[in-house]
């Protein structure tokens, strides 16, 4: 029996394990795949105060680092349900776990664009991890799709490893960060293909040979990589009566969801405002309400 | 004329101050001393998410080079007063500048016990900086204030430098942190001096030489540290109508003041939870709110 499970250990989760255990709750973490989440997939960040820059991986290597530095108890198991009674049960794949407060930081993972043959071709010509599987396609032409910062980043760092990178945006306006607008716009073998869409795969004989635009036209392409958008972590509470808004994590200010002694905090939350250093602060904030 | 002046070089100010620029805007950053604000003074940082262990002057580091590495313009000088009329108008003691928005992150600084000669002796047996002022007091016998995080952290500190230290709190019970009350009381030099107050200072010739308790009893101490709380840095708001609540600035949860374009981060606002993270997260926030 623990004073606190934390399910996810994505920046919201290790951040809160860290406030956790440092307030002396016996406290344990759960994450299905690698510690960090989401940020294992970003290149380079250079936006979180007192880090000047830092890829994804290191600094997902620095939170492991605090957590391992304070001993905090850890499974790296996948979770399949919880039931939110008195005590709040947790069943992963191995076992069960149990405790009096739980705190979901399980985050978000990214959208596909939901064509015919896109998940068979998943790690086989459809990417949503540039750094991942950029190095792949060294020389080769690949496209991007999307219109944020997300899209803007990992068209940036393949441009530096591809030969040309086509990046694909159903509108005329980017919604990223004006920096990365800026710096897109001053990288040659990145051409910008505005106000449209991409309607289908081409495949021949098995493999993933390029894309089809709304406007018929084709392009010819190693590998598509998608930032489109996001889908939180929430299918394991499917048996709760937890609150959500399009599949979010509905929370007052306090991270409390409409669950007694269930917090929840990070991009698995419905808010405004997705950075690392808010999904950092607001695991903190969640502890500090959870021991006052 | 900017689109945003930010007031304060702490760590909520220079956070901003990184999004501000990222997002195109045209701003300057105006603080009265250093670059980090209040965190030049903190010995150790444990609990910053992504850092496993950092002096507070190193974090400070780090942010002013974010700033250096992004050409954010700053002034080191000290605001007088503003005017928040359509243009919000920053006098400080050098000029004036003139912005659309206004973002204050000034701040807050370490409040003093309020008793007979403390002022005087400021610097001079009487201190709210371990970091600065420890070193003076090498192998010399010194008194620590306060029952939160910050003094046991400072009385930790000290332990390692000077020959003793007595840790005077009013209450039987510590606020701060488990780990750190765990820690201070394994350490053998720290005498704690519980249900007891400081009444007076004793000064002989001119000399601080230690404090008189509530009891009577008197300790014979080279300098005395004060970690008692805090006063928000709001002085040079007395012209204007923004609302105050014991001197913090209210705020909405954009970080919307109650005057329009004028936005407030960090531990200078009315709110419940003071982190390093936390302030970082809020300019974040602010400026993201600001360019929406």
């Amino acid at each position: 029996m623990y004073d606190l499970i934390i399910i996810g250990m994505g920046v919201s989760g290790i951040s809160a394990g860290i406030y956790a255990k440092r307030a002396g709750l016996k406290v344990l973490m759960i994450e299905e795949s690698a510690p960090g989440g989401i940020i294992n997939s970003i290149p380079k960040i250079e936006n979180y105060p007192g880090i000047k820059e830092i890829s994804g991986p290191d600094l997902a290597y620095n939170l492991f680092e605090q957590v391992n530095n304070l001993n905090i108890e850890y499974k790296l198991e996948k979770v399949t349900d919880v039931i939110l009674e008195d005590i709040k049960t947790v069943k992963t794949t191995n076992d069960l776990y149990q405790s009096k407060y739980l705190l979901i930081a399980s985050g978000r993972r990214p959208r596909l664009l939901g064509l015919e043959n896109e998940l068979e071709y998943l790690g086989k010509g459809i990417s949503t991890c540039a750094l991942c599987d950029g190095s792949l396609y060294k020389g080769k032409d690949v496209a991007v799709v999307g219109g944020g910062s997300s899209a803007l980043t990992e068209a940036i760092y393949l441009s530096k490893i591809v030969n040309k990178v086509y990046l694909i945006h159903r509108r005329e306006e980017f919604r990223g960060e004006d920096t990365l607008i800026n710096e897109v716009k001053e990288i040659s073998n990145i051409e910008l293909v505005l106000n449209n869409e991409i309607t289908d795969l081409i495949i021949k004989d098995n493999e993933f040979k390029g894309i089809i635009l709304k406007d018929n036209k084709e392009l010819i392409v190693s590998c598509l990589f998608e930032y489109i958008g996001y889908i939180p972590n929430t299918e394991f509470l499917k048996s709760t009566n937890i609150k959500l808004d399009h599949q979010y994590i509905v929370v007052n200010n306090k991270h409390l969801t409409n669950i007694k002694e269930v917090y929840a905090s990070g991009d698995v939350t419905q808010k405004e405002i997705y950075q690392i250093v808010n999904a950092a602060s607001e695991g903190a904030e969640a502890i500090i309400n959870i021991t006052k």
